[in-house]
C-alpha cells in the first residue's frame, strides 16, 4: 500500500519555515520515490476544506523553498476541537485514509505541537495507522525542551542589526535633537527578541541600552531614572522593548482587546507609550519604531546557522516518523557554545504542547534591563553566518513554487 | 598660505552619508596633501562650539567610511540666523581665519543647503576668501535641480525588500488570521519613499496593494473601498503610508504638537490610525510596522548605485571648490533609464534651498494609490546593486573612525 505524507505549515511565519518543508521533502522523497508528498493550503484548514496541494504538479526546483520567506503553502490559526469531539476526527481521518495518508508533518510552534499531538492522540483512539510528527518552528523561541527554535535565530540577527543600525543614527543627532529611540519587537510572553538586542552590544561600544522583558514587572520609576542616566552618560538611549511588557499588577503596558482564536490578546503599540511616558516625564525627544512583520519576514538577513537548522529539524522529522514513532518532535540539543556545535534528538509532544519556556532569570543584568553574559553565550551562535538570497533587479527574487490543487475527488 | 578644509553633516542622517565624506577627503586630500581636513562635530554646531576634528589625527583607514552608517561626525539640527544678524557671521568667520579655513563643505538636505547659502553670502558680505559648497544627502529625495538625492536609494531598497517580505508574511497568514499590513515609512511633504514601495510589485505578483503620498489628499471612502476590493481580490492589502499623509483640509492625518527647530511638525503615528480606521469600518484584522529609524540607517542593504552617487557627489564637491566655485551644490543629472547613466553637473545653491520637489502627478497611477511604470522607470535605476557591509560574528561591523578634537586654543 502507498504510504503518502502530508505536511502543513501553521502559526505566525519566520523567514525561514519553508527551509524545513525543503528538508523534510527532500528527505523523504529519497526514502520513498513512490509516496505522494501531500500539503495542506493554509495549515489544517486545508485539510478540512480538501484544499491540498499534490507537490509532484510543481514543475519548480525545491531548492526555491531555501529562498522565500513567508509560508510558501499558506498558513493558519485554528485550534483543533478537542479528542471528545470524535465525529470531527472521524471525518478528517476519512480524508486521511481518502488519499493513503499514513505521515503527518505539522511545522509550527506551542499551539502547532498542541495540533499535532491531538492528531496523534486520535490516530491511537481511533486505530489508524499514523506517524505525526510536528517540526518545530517559532520566532518567539519559546518551545520547551529544544535549546532553541528554527526561525528565531534570523529575528535575532535581524533585531540585532537594526538596533546597531538605528543607534548609530540616534547618536548622530542627539546633540541638537532626538535623544531616545525606542524600538517595538515580537513577544507575547517570553522576551527572547527583545534579549537578542543585547547581541549588538560589544565590550567597546554600547548600542542598546535598556531591554525591557516581559518576564520582568515594568518598574516605571527605575527605569526613567535609567534612562536619565544613559542621557548624562552617552548622550542618548537606545530601548527595546517587548509587545508583552507587563505592568506591575501582571497586566499588559499596551493593551488591545482584540484576541485571536487562542484567546491571546492582539498586542501592538507599547512604543508609542513608552515615548509619551518619556516625553511628559523627561521632557526628551524620541523616535520610535515597530517591527512586526518585518522582523519575522526579513529573509534578506537570515542566520545562516538558523537556516541549516530548519532543514535539519526537517530532515529529522521524516526519519522519525520514517522509523515508525508517532506524537514526537526533533529538538536541538547543545553540546557546546564555543565551539558552537549542536545534535538533532526527539522529544514527545506532551512535554511541549501548549508549554512556554521564559528566558530564564539566569540570563538577566541584576539591575533586569540588560542580558548578561551567559545569556549572551547562550545568543550569540544562532544569528552566525550569512545567507543572502538570490538578488534581481535591486531585490530578493522570492520565487514560488508553481503549486497546483489536487481535484476535490 | 595654508587652505584648510572644514566639512560637516546636517540634518536627517542616512545608511551612506558617510560615503560622500570618503569622496570629499580622498579627492581633497590627494590635490592638497599639506592642508588639513577640519570636521565640525555634529555639524556645524561643533564650529559654534570649537569641538572640531583633525582627520589627521586618525590612524584608522578611510575605507571604515564606506561601511558604516549614521553621520560618523555627528550631525545636527539648526538653522543659522539671517545675515542680518552681522555679529554672529563676524564671530564665525573669525574661528574660520584662526584654522585657515578656506573651503567649506557641508553635507545635507534643503535646509543643509540653505546653511551652506548663508555661508557663501556671509563671505562676500564680509570679503572673506571661502569657497562653500554643499554636498546632497537626504532620504527624502526631495531636494531640487538634482535627479535624485543620495541616500534615498538604499531607503527605497530597504522599503521595497521590507514590504515584499511582510506581503508573503501577510499572504500566508490571511486566510484564518490578519488580513491587512500597514507599513508607515518617512515622507514629511514627498511621497518619494512611500512610491518606492511601487519596485516590489512586478508584472507577475503585486505585493503592495495602496500607497498614500502625501502630494495626494486621503479619500477616505474611496481608500476603505479600495481595501474591500483588494480583500476580495487577493484575500489581503498591504498598503504603505507616508508619514506625512494629508487629510482633505491639507492637515496632517496623524498631527502631533512638537515642532524641531525649523518649525516642522514631528509626525509618527499614522499607521495606527489607518489601523483603527480600518479594523472600526471593515472590521478586518490589521497588523501595522513603523519603520522610523530602521529605513534610514539599514546600511546591511544599502543600494551600490546609491553608494557610488555618494561617494562621486563628494569628489565632485571637492572639484567644485577647487576650480573656485562657491555658492554652488554638485546635482546628478540623469541620462538615461535603461541603460542606466547619469553625470554630475553643478547648480546654485539659491536654486535648491529651502525648495522640495515632490513626487509628480505623472507618476502617479490614476487612481491615486499605485506609481505607474513612468514613476517605476525613475525609481527602479537607484536600488540597483548589493554593497553588503563586512559582517563579524553574525552581525555588521559599522567600525568608527578614532576621531580626536583639536585643543580649543
Amino acid at each position: 500500500m502507498k504510504k503518502n505524507l502530508f505536511y502543513a505549515q501553521s502559526g505566525g511565519v519566520t523567514s525561514i519555515i519553508n527551509c524545513s518543508a525543503y528538508g523534510l521533502f527532500s528527505h523523504f522523497r529519497k526514502k520513498n520515490p513512490f509516496s505522494k508528498i501531500l500539503i495542506g493550503k493554509n495549515g489544517i484548514s486545508g485539510l478540512i476544506s480538501d484544499e491540498i496541494y499534490d507537490l509532484a504538479l510543481s514543475k519548480k526546483p525545491l531548492e526555491l523553498l531555501l529562498q522565500s520567506p513567508g509560508a510558501m503553502f499558506g498558513s493558519c490559526r485554528l485550534k483543533l476541537p478537542e479528542l471528545s469531539d470524535k465525529y470531527f476526527y472521524e471525518n478528517l481521518f476519512k480524508k486521511f485514509d481518502k488519499k493513503s495518508i499514513r505521515y503527518f508533518f505539522y511545522n509550527g510552534g506551542n499551539d502547532s505541537a498542541d495540533t499535532c499531538l491531538k492528531i496523534h492522540l486520535a490516530s491511537k483512539m481511533l486505530g489508524y495507522d499514523l506517524q505525526a510528527v510536528a517540526i518545530p518552528k517559532t520566532v518567539d523561541n519559546d518551545l520547551v525542551v529544544t535549546d532553541n527554535c528554527p526561525g528565531f535565530g534570523s529575528v535575532a540577527k535581524y533585531i540585532a542589526t537594526s538596533c546597531k543600525e538605528a543607534s548609530l543614527d540616534l547618536k548622530s543627532m542627539c546633540r541638537t535633537s532626538t535623544k531616545i529611540f525606542i524600538f517595538e519587537v515580537m513577544g507575547r510572553h517570553s522576551g527572547w527578541i527583545a534579549a537578542s538586542s543585547e547581541l549588538a552590544n560589544n565590550e567597546n561600544e554600547i548600542y542598546v541600552h535598556k531591554i525591557l522583558l516581559p518576564e520582568i514587572k515594568f518598574d516605571q520609576d527605575r527605569f526613567l531614572k535609567g534612562v536619565s542616566d544613559d542621557i548624562y552618560r552617552f548622550g542618548y538611549s537606545v530601548i527595546v522593548v517587548s509587545e508583552g511588557l507587563k505592568d506591575q499588577k501582571g497586566n499588559f503596558f499596551s493593551d488591545s482587546n482584540e484576541t485571536d482564536s487562542f484567546g491571546h490578546a492582539q498586542l501592538g503599540g507599547v512604543a508609542p507609550k513608552i515615548s509619551s511616558l518619556i516625553s511628559n516625564q523627561l521632557k526628551l525627544k524620541c523616535h520610535w519604531s515597530v517591527a512586526d512583520y518585518l522582523q519575522r519576514s526579513a529573509r534578506h538577513i537570515s542566520s545562516k546557522t538558523d537556516i541549516e537548522q530548519a532543514i535539519q529539524v526537517g530532515e529529522k522529522a521524516s526519519i522519525i516518523a520514517l522509523q515508525g514513532f508517532s506524537g514526537f518532535m526533533p529538538v536541538i540539543k547543545r553540546i557546546s557554545n564555543n565551539p558552537y556545535s549542536w545534535l538533532l534528538e526527539k522529544a514527545d509532544l506532551r512535554l511541549i504542547a501548549n508549554k512556554e519556556k521564559k528566558v530564564p532569570t539566569s540570563f538577566i543584568e541584576k539591575d533586569n534591563f540588560r542580558i548578561n553574559n551567559l545569556g549572551k553565550e547562550y545568543l550569540s551562535p544562532l544569528i552566525q553566518g550569512e545567507s543572502f538570497p538570490y538578488f534581481e533587479n535591486g531585490l530578493p527574487k522570492y520565487q514560488q513554487l508553481d503549486l497546483h490543487i489536487l481535484p476535490k475527488n
